[in-house]
């Protein structure tokens, strides 16, 4: 049974408090909740975990190192200033899709660059809460690909 | 009943004949059945273009106006090189989706830039074939909200 | 008697029908006809066409070559990337004026760059659609100061 | 009846006193008198100014204030470098056509960067002398426009 | 009564007991305790926080939604690099001044860029220890003018 | 008793009589002599002078070698284009600081580089017109302690 | 027997008519004519396509794959702009040598970047109309080291 | 008796775990130990932290003042992306080594900007875990050198 | 008998006032009287002419042309930022060299770009107060050289 | 009858002793005498000299001056570093074809900028050792076509 | 036995003889005595080599080819200019380590380019004449590592 | 007696031969001892120095050490690209003038950069011949300006 990982980094437990419109109205709270059951009902497990310390997520990262088969990220700010991400990602070797709520292409020129695109299996972006689900998918789908090489 | 335009940009012909491994085994046709099929059963209807010439995908789009709802579009190498594809979108006012099989970011330096990324309602790259559903999925969501508010 | 060419590029075929505000109410179709027209009582000949293809756009410029003595180019979406329109342009030697109905500076930066005007003999943009009527008094005026010297 | 500045900038008092194949033979004594006759023709009042100093120049814009409709400049050297000049037109808040008399493409690199095309109605450049005239009716078509929303 | 948070990034903590002919004699602890019994004169109370982890101060800034007016800080380091505490102080959405104690312009380029200064109400820099007390009249200055309106 | 002069740039005499939401109802004189006033009763003289001409702002700065013993300026537009600005002050060596009303980071990017900045004391910018109140601070407590020194 | 298309892409069915000192006096089809019959000579055929239009261009290299062993391109314009030429080369896996009759480093800035170069075999540019000849012999040079590994 | 200190940036803590090809077998609890051992026969104390938190790693350089001669310092990540390390490494003034263990310029460009070089003592890069070693000898040797002045 | 104008831009009206071991203990006017005497006994003729106002040194640039054949400048910070002053020089015709005291090269990097340099006869930069007289040589020399050809 | 000089650089005389497969197995001198023996059944004169030292190919070039008609040059690294070279070439004065064996543009950035290609009939790159032989040949049809004009 | 190979670039010689604060007091000659010194006691030989001449350098590194194992390399002010000195360490394929005596990251921006440090095993900056002492160790330790693979 | 060196880089061997119109018809031998004869009635000793070879310049270079109160040189082609001519110029610590006969700042924009300029005592630029008889006034001037301090 596959086992993924949903990071969430610097201010999005601030999720539905603000801009409802904008961003949704759930929760982090709900959305972990939902793609929880979602991956239940998909035949996988997930754990989240949110932090606004750059080295919190770094240990979580190390952490699924072995248990882990995909992550699933929102690294907010740290998308563009974090090399210790990328290398603690780069180091797990732990297959992941970068996610963002927003456009980051429609926002300030430098939410343009991430230092884990790259990277990445893939990027989802400005689809709002339900890139989540669309992530869950697209990692699954993935795993699924790669069994059958 | 909502209606969305699948626009397939310059080289997607080909797809499914070169490098299964990592673009998958379907072809353009399987896709193109498979969504059309996938809008169906989620009650809406999809119809599908590809070309490679930039004049007729324009025309195309240009076509889609009054008439189509939301359009999910993988411009291929169009995608960092057309301002006239911008300029269409932006006259249409359809709100899409940049789809894009491989993750553009994991490539060469000039695949970073969209001319369409940031008036797009958001960009899936890197998952392969499911990007395709995962985009409806995104679109049929986007509709759904905008129609709330 | 000066035989005139007006191209239009991809896109410009939509004018009057959208933001009739900012682009004036006129369609493409009436401003050919009143600037025929215009040509007419000023002694000229005028041709117009439009087309989304770069390159029905280069075929229509290399057949000008020895019977058009002056062109006016809206090169849309073209001006910031056809490198092969500026060829095309170059070969035939037919002087030309190029014409923006918005301002382009006050757009996106890659706007700013156009790959025509330094081989033009002017710009002019952000007029609207009086824009072409300018253009062909310009388009005159260089016709026959070039038959003083 | 719109009243219009015709403003010069640095070295134009120097018009038609060299090269005049490439600027045309008129001074800049005979542009503005020609300009004010045409205006009065078209049921406007215009008045003209021309300085090598960018504070009397300022000065002028602002004197401008609250007693003219649209102004129509030709900045000079000033265009690439007077952010002050940009200041007094926003100050202002009166709507102005950028002008040159040779096409700025064609020529040095920093010619392409103006300070003011961003914030202008629009720009005319390369057509000579004839470009004040067509400034002029652009300047109206654009008041009459305006007067019409 | 108006609610002030003053927040010092990393580094800070140092203040006083380094180069005091630059930084001026005055520890943190002092600024803190000044600036908090200025702000009691002036009417309004006033709270500080430093910490050298970005983490810490995201949650401090989280922490002020709802109950804080205004912030005043001196990001250090931060500055320059930390994307998430711009996001932090757009989605709190509490004005705030941006305040360095030496002049950031003369130093090292990559000083130059700050990822708040565009989103703030304003920048004070290179005034030493008093730029806190004068950030804190501006501030309330800036809170006065805004009830105004 | 210190000798402090007051300098203001280009269009900063149309304060107050333009957008007074933003830059407050203050006309220039008035703030000029509120200043005056404020410097008074601080022990200290304060001279004021503005100028839209770069030529008269130099010699002001000239004029003031010898007998002033801190220099505020907001240099309006100049601030990103006179190196001759630059220049003199360098050449008085009379310690200054850089004031801007409005928030010049949250403008054009031209507006982010000051030829002025790095040789400065220090720079506010964004406060309205009580920055220039807290500049006159920051210089007397800048004279202050370096007379400890 | 090696099968070799020979690919000429915008403006070069021009060849001939103009500048004949620059560019030989050779019109396109006696430039194909003649390296048809050198291919026949040297025991390879040789089959020619030239448009105006990238989307044609694309379909040919579609074609190609599968029967045909070598390209010899003269790109035109669309060397430097064509993101899609390129994804095409790269998708049929057919070895190209790419061509200039010009020399491109002695001309406008942007003609030094080709979207082609980096994936060609190799580079002949500014020998004039015996480049297609020089490409013939490198290509069958090509095939036959490559035959021999 | 001289005093290092020896800080190991994020992710650190995995060295020995992955790669052991490429960077040695040692654990970082080995290397410590052998560092330690080795500095202890050249008679002076080594003492060792690693951490994942920026802010810790801030905490820690701020606690060696005055009690430690000289750090060796491998950033990990942070090396390109912290201000706020090299404002503490500025503050507390004590010399330093920066370390890498694989060679920083043969990775991505990113890399080879270092926001602590400059200020460093000299940087040791690409030799493994006898980087260690030689920054040691080389540390001890500046000391040395220093003392004979 | 030739006729030279000596130009001083901004600033220099305050030479050997400030730093007389850098610049030399001559004032402007000991410069410039030191320079006709020189001029005189090569058989020349020069007229001084310094201004802190670009406008006026325009104007007498303008007024340079026809009874003057040889102009030495020394711009001051004009040199970086006035292409109003490289337009009167282009539009006078009048060759010249230009001068700095200090070595621009050796300063900050916005002085390395001259808007006058590559339109100069030669540059004299970094040799002091000797440099107007070796000017002087070398524009005699050139006025020579032409006559002979 | 012609005389063609054919210049090697830096480390082209290692051709054939390292990886023969990318290069080719024939040494430098193997082609030399080869190119030798083809010029002189084509009726000309060919000369061969390499170098490690960028004075010695100095000197040649030099030395070419008056009997040479035509350079064939591979500059190996000097191409992308060495502007005494093109000084060189460009004082002689003799029409020159530069060649590389292998595709420069596959390879590192700073390969793509050559000081020579521009000053250059053409360039050659990519074909490897046969390169040398279309070079003669492109030569000889350049002064075979230079003679007719 | 391994071969070791010391190459130092141009004006190395003058090692000793200038600033033996900053480089030490060791002349090049002591330094390479002692290096080959404490190679032999390590049981490798070490041949030591300098040049002010690019070529002689170049020639010396071919030299090695087959009979060394290991290059250390101080390339003094080639490093930042020689494209041809890494062409030849390409070519002959020995391992080499970049040496610097002084922290050229602390010095002007052009130091911090090198055309050798991608392709080195690792690079030792700022450490003084100890650096090649630690250079010879990590080479040693590099070989050793190599052969256990 | 002061004693001072010309050096001229490479190609300037060639002076006199080409292009007798814009460099003059005297040729280096010419200028070298008509320069050596001024030096002589000016009371000071010169020696002369050409060479294509860098190696050898750096070797002059330093043999001047000791012995040679200031260098004039014409570094050719060199300016732009030899950091070693640099470090040879800091390491003897001779004040020096870098000569350019003609305008390098309206030639190549690459020539606008010199590796020498920022540490020279001054350039002199586009003079011709005469320039070095300039360098050598300013340079005496600049060695008594020294005495006197």
């Amino acid at each position: 049974m596959a086992s993924i990982l949903l990071l969430n980094g610097p201010n999005l437990n601030l999720l539905g408090q603000r801009e409802p419109r904008h961003y949704g109205a759930s929760s982090l709270a709900e959305i972990e909740r939902d793609l929880t059951e979602s991956a239940r009902r998909r035949g996988c497990e997930l754990r989240a975990f949110q932090s606004n310390a750059e080295g919190e997520l770094l240990d979580e990262v190390q952490r699924a190192r072995g248990s882990c088969d995909f992550i699933i990220i929102n690294p907010g700010g740290l998308t563009h200033t974090s090399v210790a991400l990328r290398d603690a990602l780069l180091a797990v070797e732990i297959p992941f899709i970068e996610l963002h709520l927003s456009n980051i292409h429609a926002r300030e020129a430098f939410r343009r660059h991430s230092y884990l695109a790259d990277i990445a299996v893939g990027v989802i972006a400005g689809l709002g809460a339900i890139g989540y689900e669309l992530a869950l998918q697209g990692a699954l789908d993935w795993l699924r690909r790669r069994q059958q090489t």
